[in-house]
């Protein structure tokens, strides 16, 4: 099965939700401007990054519900704005701690936020103006998303399992990003470091807590369900990361929403350049070392990179370690339903994963 | 009535819940420590801070349930963590915000962690690793927060109810912050301003909140309770901030937890700092110009302002404005309660807010 199925489940998710998306945004952007026009600038920025979303999670938590059963699916389609929402802010919080200037085609919002400072007149250190922002703005968005499933049609009793899952996973995510800022700056990890990074800090968020809340508000799940949908929500992850690193120096700009090659520049601890720093030749690894972490990578060096993460074999390790991921995800949707429909939307999204990498 | 009721209240709240207060913290970071030492060791000493605090929100919480009927005390002591645990994850960012090094005696979180990247021998800019695990933390802390809130013994209903509280005030208290930041940078503010981002971004979390989380968590509430808690809160609140202003201008280094002074370095906008600038005679408001916002404020410079803002009536508006929140607060009490023991605590806690004041 190749991901042809998946990619129209992510579409037709998008399409169906992004009016009520903007509506939702506009009403909080009003209530925010009840306060002070302020928040209510910072909220409008913010909505035009979260916009632009691929909308993973949002669609996942959907196809959490109604593989269980689930029947409303305007309620879903509103709760599933609850992971995107916190996944846009982690990106606010994420892109001040990795000093990223660009997301989703667009300044990130710590750089938007200190041109707001800079029209407004602001006297402070406007790039620490903007931060601040960004931070605030984020902060506010995470206790918007619990607005939303608090206010949500679902049950209480059903709420609140979403809820302790959604806490619980976040709170995974956080440690994990704790790790991979550290990661980055002692640059002795070793490969079961960085896929232990990847679970925490992506595949579960990603993969399994949409999923797990949009299940569990359908009705009860069984343990057994449960497990093989942490199964396969982690493999998953764990595809959509790896692709995500191959595509961060094999795709286009435009496709990526940020520069090419800006996890070089960053000296992220991608499973790339792992492989590449331990089974490179000695010319190969020299090359590693010159432009690991170096701001302003040139469009012949990424070039370069290209082919010395092929030659090196490190490409083509990492891209079938994403395959085998899609491997284990697919082995684990029987235990998760029995309906063929969804058997093959988990089957095709799995594949599309790594579909997007080629 | 003076302030002891009140005093003694929150003393024997600290006193009855410090122990299962480090209880659960020792428990997180074991839970963090599973993952990783990094998230663990940073837990660790988001605790230290956390434990230091006065607990006035903690206390408010359990204050909200009595008065409102509820008997299961340990259950609403554990909830009582929801507000402390977001309270200090909130001064953990703004600390960030305001570049303010030292927090309830101790080094600030950022500074804490950068030191953390010193001896981990982190390669990378190590006040932007600091920051980043202060970003980073926070965020864990603010879903532990809700983890505490969701596991709690009260019924789905009530826990979606003061949920949908929490979240509300926090919403605001971020907008709130927002514009706190950007008026620090503009300048030209007027009293309404600085109240009213007193109000959003101090008092109703501080005051309103807390007592409203507890009483829901007791049971349904009238709309008419519902508005005596709001306006009794809030006034509560603002003499909380009003009495907190004056401290950190006359009150000591010890009880304040900071250098004395940090507000005048950080350029805030207190309404001390605001009636100077408008009531002041020349020579005062050029004083004032001198010393707001410079870093490294002298001894003999805060002893300076200290007469200066007696001199120009400044203190006692300010003082006098408190005592007029106190007053509006107990105005407010007969619609919560009729139980005379209530009534005093609520009475002799707004008293003792700005009794501090002294």
């Amino acid at each position: 099965m190749n991901g042809s199925i998946g990619k129209q489940f992510l579409k037709s998710y998008f399409e169906r939700t992004d009016g009520t998306f903007v509506q939702y945004l506009e009403q909080k952007i009003k209530e925010a401007s009840e306060i002070s026009p302020i928040p209510a600038q910072m909220l409008k920025r913010l909505s035009e990054t979260a916009r632009k979303g691929k909308k993973i999670r949002g669609a996942l938590t959907t196809l959490g519900y109604q593989m269980s059963g689930g029947q409303d699916q305007e309620a879903i389609d509103q709760v599933s704005f609850v992971p995107e929402l916190f996944h846009v802010g982690g990106l606010v919080h994420d892109d001040i701690m990795d000093q990223d200037n660009v997301r989703r085609g667009l300044p990130s919002l710590h750089v938007q936020f200190a041109d707001l400072g800079r029209r407004l007149n602001i006297k402070t250190d406007l790039e620490h103006y903007g931060e601040s922002l960004a931070i605030d703005i984020a902060d506010a968005v995470f206790y918007l998303s619990w607005e939303i499933l608090l206010n949500s049609a679902f049950d209480d009793t059903r709420v609140r399992e979403a809820g302790k899952i959604y806490a619980s996973y976040v709170i995974r995510c956080a440690y994990g990003q704790a790790l991979d800022v550290t990661n980055i700056g002692i640059l002795n990890f070793t490969e079961s470091d960085v896929i232990k990074v990847l679970q925490y800090k992506t595949a579960e968020y990603t993969g399994v807590m949409p999923l797990l809340t949009g299940s569990v508000l359908a009705g009860e799940i069984s343990e057994e369900r449960k497990k093989a949908i942490i199964e396969y929500g982690t493999a998953f992850g764990w595809a959509f990361q790896i692709q995500d690193d191959i595509l961060g120096i094999y795709g286009s700009e435009e496709e990526l929403g940020k520069p090419i090659g800006s996890d070089i520049e960053e000296g992220k601890n991608t499973l790339l350049m792992l492989h590449l720093s331990q089974k490179g030749n000695s010319e190969q690894k020299a090359f590693l070392r010159e432009v690991l972490g170096k701001r302003g990578i040139s469009v012949p060096e990424i070039e370069t990179m290209r082919s010395v993460l092929k030659e090196s074999g490190s490409f083509q390790y990492v891209y079938d370690l994403g395959w085998s991921y899609v491997e284990r995800a697919k082995k684990a949707i029987p235990a998760i339903t029995s309906d063929s429909t969804y058997r093959d939307i988990l089957e095709s999204l799995a594949v599309f994963m790594m579909e997007r990498a080629l």
